[in-house]
């Protein structure tokens, strides 16, 4: 399928440097691009590869076109307008209306006949899935769970019971929308299981990566706000709310009530603990545990980056004996010549 | 459906203070209850939303009771009595006896007649699935695996060949007992597979969260024993023991052949070595690391709160450093003055 | 099944020191081993069992051959011999050729007639399996991917579009390989999804272990080579490459367009982030964040040990005054007495 780069600047608003009759059927990087690609430049590290590029054209900002040696779509924000291309040029596999007929779909459900239902879904009674929505195979949509228009579950996603779905959202293969919160009550030694009465509402345009979990609220609702964007296997506790287009990397894990504010960006293996409350517009920087909570916007960070073996325990050796370091310190400060004025900071 | 707050007293032993005829027929926060609703107060952090509740009884504790506005259900464990009144007020869903017509099932498994088999299950040969078992929709139940009384498989969960789970225990979707222990020798720089003979044991009264993962046994089984809690995303590595009535918060990796011992805590993100021994009653918080065994009950610790990134860079920098402040510290120790008598710990 | 200890010293090269007529049907340890049970020694920590066990035979290195008290099978690497032992006196179960009746196969799929594919399994348009495959139920194989031979999916396995796998890997329930890599351009304040366009090319000989999951590439694919071996819940980001023969436990991260180099050993939860080069044979140990390149082979590390709460949270406090322990050291430098030659490093 090959549009021109003429029709590719109108519908996205660039300005065209060559010739607008050059046709592309695909993206690729600038290093394997050749006539029939679009390539991109966002990043200014990969500069050295647009001087080489064989591409059809490149989408790139206005201060890099002077180097790009074939046609150039320039735009202000290169990566958003190679994105949309991308989409044009690469289509995801629509499936056929209708529901397959290997699927078993409650007559209590109410599938939109403008949704494709995939092979060995289930869908439960009571149970709404909108216009256009792709369902794809092997899908588990439970009671009375509510599937927005546009809404792509890829395949084998996994939504319990009164899960709400807004449009447009993506869900990966293995994600699991409101399993059980993890609620117990003790007693003697042992757990009483607290029944988890809420559900999980999602928002519009959210997507959620494969194999992640986000639990059921205890008695109100887990929310994940409109444009929020989930990586592969988080971990999202019951009654936790994540703001509105804040993005969360792979295997972070949100403890239950948390409330995570709008436009943040959470690092990798970020632990966030319980019933904290982060401020909008925060950053956390991979490997970090956030154990109170961050009232306001910036950059934190928790991660010790490592060392050769030995270094390291070396440093963990002396770390482990900071009392002694302190207390001598303090010993030397006591010696003739008058203590400095920090000690006060020490005991 | 209503139940009488009279009833409740008698059914669950509490003190009732209050019209015992008033009827209720949810349960809601303390903020948002109505008078058809039961809120509970276990955390004296809420007692404020307790004066103002218009909640049709609240359960409480004694010393909680004279705020109360309305009628109070007075107990020594809110908590657990709240949870026990939720689960009569909200109710599970209960399948159907018999096996979904598009469920595939051996004609050498056992299936009780009283279990619910749910649509497109599998069950393999020489399966058992026992009395008032729930198998939700898209289980997969391997050979010769057995599945106890009132056992409750939400829906895609997975139980791999011979693994074994005890009465009323419940399992979250995307949950996988029984994948192969990570068993592999080393030949010539390539990794020869161990075949993985064993297989899960699991106890009474546990609950498994959504898409943890417990592999079996390399030669002997892996035991999950009675009442553990486990949430989700977890790693139990093969060969692990886990005792009874622990709690093992979400993210948590035990590696292989580690035993932890009963009633301990587990916070989320910690890391667990393998072959180590914890102790009974060990509360270990998140984002520990934990590579030795712990041999006495107790709260142990090894995660660093984060700071603001350019402090937290400054930090690591000096603890990059602390082998210079230790030749810096006894340098000045040999000054005049003579050395403090902690300088021999430091060699 | 029984085969003789004779047989398989000649099958596996073993010196065999006892009666080659002695029947083995299984594996033990040494200490649960009975006189059918084949046991092996490759720890000395399990010296003291072996004084005493009652297997049929043992599978050991020569200098340990003489504390055997029975049969011995001699070997120069007992715990691959072991392996392999294991896995002739242990077959996994072998599905029929053939479809199962319940699986969705498209017409347009080319399944090799001695491929196995289990209940429930769907297969899509231009998907290829190749010969001797094994598909357990309920997986589900995208369109357009490769299936190599002897590949065992043991069940609930997905494969997104396009995905290719080589001959003879493994992959364990759960495992998801293809969902799309987390890539997005900022706008405005919001995420545009950037289309990811390239997909996963596995290897032969590869291990994956449930719930793990191999993102797609962007735009070229995501590379795992040959003999690569990852354990359950790993997160793989796109266009990521893994070197052959290297080996990654639970729950380890690998941010997007890293490339680990071969024979690498990485530890349980370690966070590894985006664009970097680890070398060749190199190990991490558990726990650690690698936040830059690995330029030289040999051992890494980042966790520090757990203490005693009250003990870690005293260290925690130093370390978070490091900055004043050394402005304090400086103040002591400056007193009369002249300040050590480190001084210059601190500032």
């Amino acid at each position: 399928m090959g549009v021109s780069i003429g029709e590719l600047a109108v519908q996205f608003g660039c300005e065209l440097r060559g010739d607008p009759g050059v046709v592309v059927e695909r993206v690729a990087t600038l290093a394997a691009a050749d006539e029939r690609s679009v390539a991109f430049l966002a990043n200014p590290r990969y500069r050295r590869e647009l001087i080489g590029t064989r591409a059809g054209a490149v989408v790139l900002a206005a201060e890099a076109a002077a180097a790009c040696p074939g046609a150039a779509l320039v735009c202000g924000n290169p990566h958003a307008t190679y994105a949309r291309i991308a989409a044009v040029l690469h289509p995801l596999p629509a499936g056929p209306a209708g529901i397959h007929p290997s699927a078993v779909v409650s007559p209590q459900a109410r599938v939109d006949p403008s949704a494709h239902v995939g092979a060995l879904s289930v869908i439960g009674a009571d149970a709404t899935v909108g216009a256009r929505a792709f369902i794809g195979p092997q899908c588990l949509i439970g009671e009375c769970a509510v599937v927005g228009e546009d809404v792509r579950l890829v395949g084998r996603v996994t939504l319990c019971r009164g899960v709400e779905v807004g449009a447009r959202t993506v869900i990966q293969p293995g994600a699991v929308i409101g399993g059980d919160g993890f609620g117990f009550a003790q007693e003697q030694g042992r757990w009483i299981k607290v029944p988890q009465i809420g559900t999980v509402r999602v928002g519009c345009d959210v997507e959620i990566g494969a194999n992640t979990t986000v639990d059921r609220g205890a008695i109100e609702d887990t929310v994940i706000e409109e444009g929020v964007k989930l990586d592969n296997l988080i971990q999202i506790g019951h009654n936790v709310r994540v703001g509105a287009h804040s993005a969360l990397a792979a295997c972070v894990g949100v403890s239950g009530s948390t409330s995570i504010g709008q436009r943040c960006m959470i690092g990798g293996q970020v632990g966030i603990g319980g019933h904290l409350t982060i401020s909008d517009d925060v950053m956390i920087t991979g490997c970090t545990m956030v154990s109170h909570s961050i009232s306001s916007p910036g950059v934190y960070s928790g991660g010790i980056p490592f060392e050769d073996a030995s270094t390291w325990r070396r440093l963990v050796g002396r770390f482990k004996r900071l009392e002694s370091f302190a207390a001598r310190l303090k010993a030397l400060e006591r010696r003739p010549g008058g203590p400095p004025d920090q000690e006060e900071d020490d005991d």
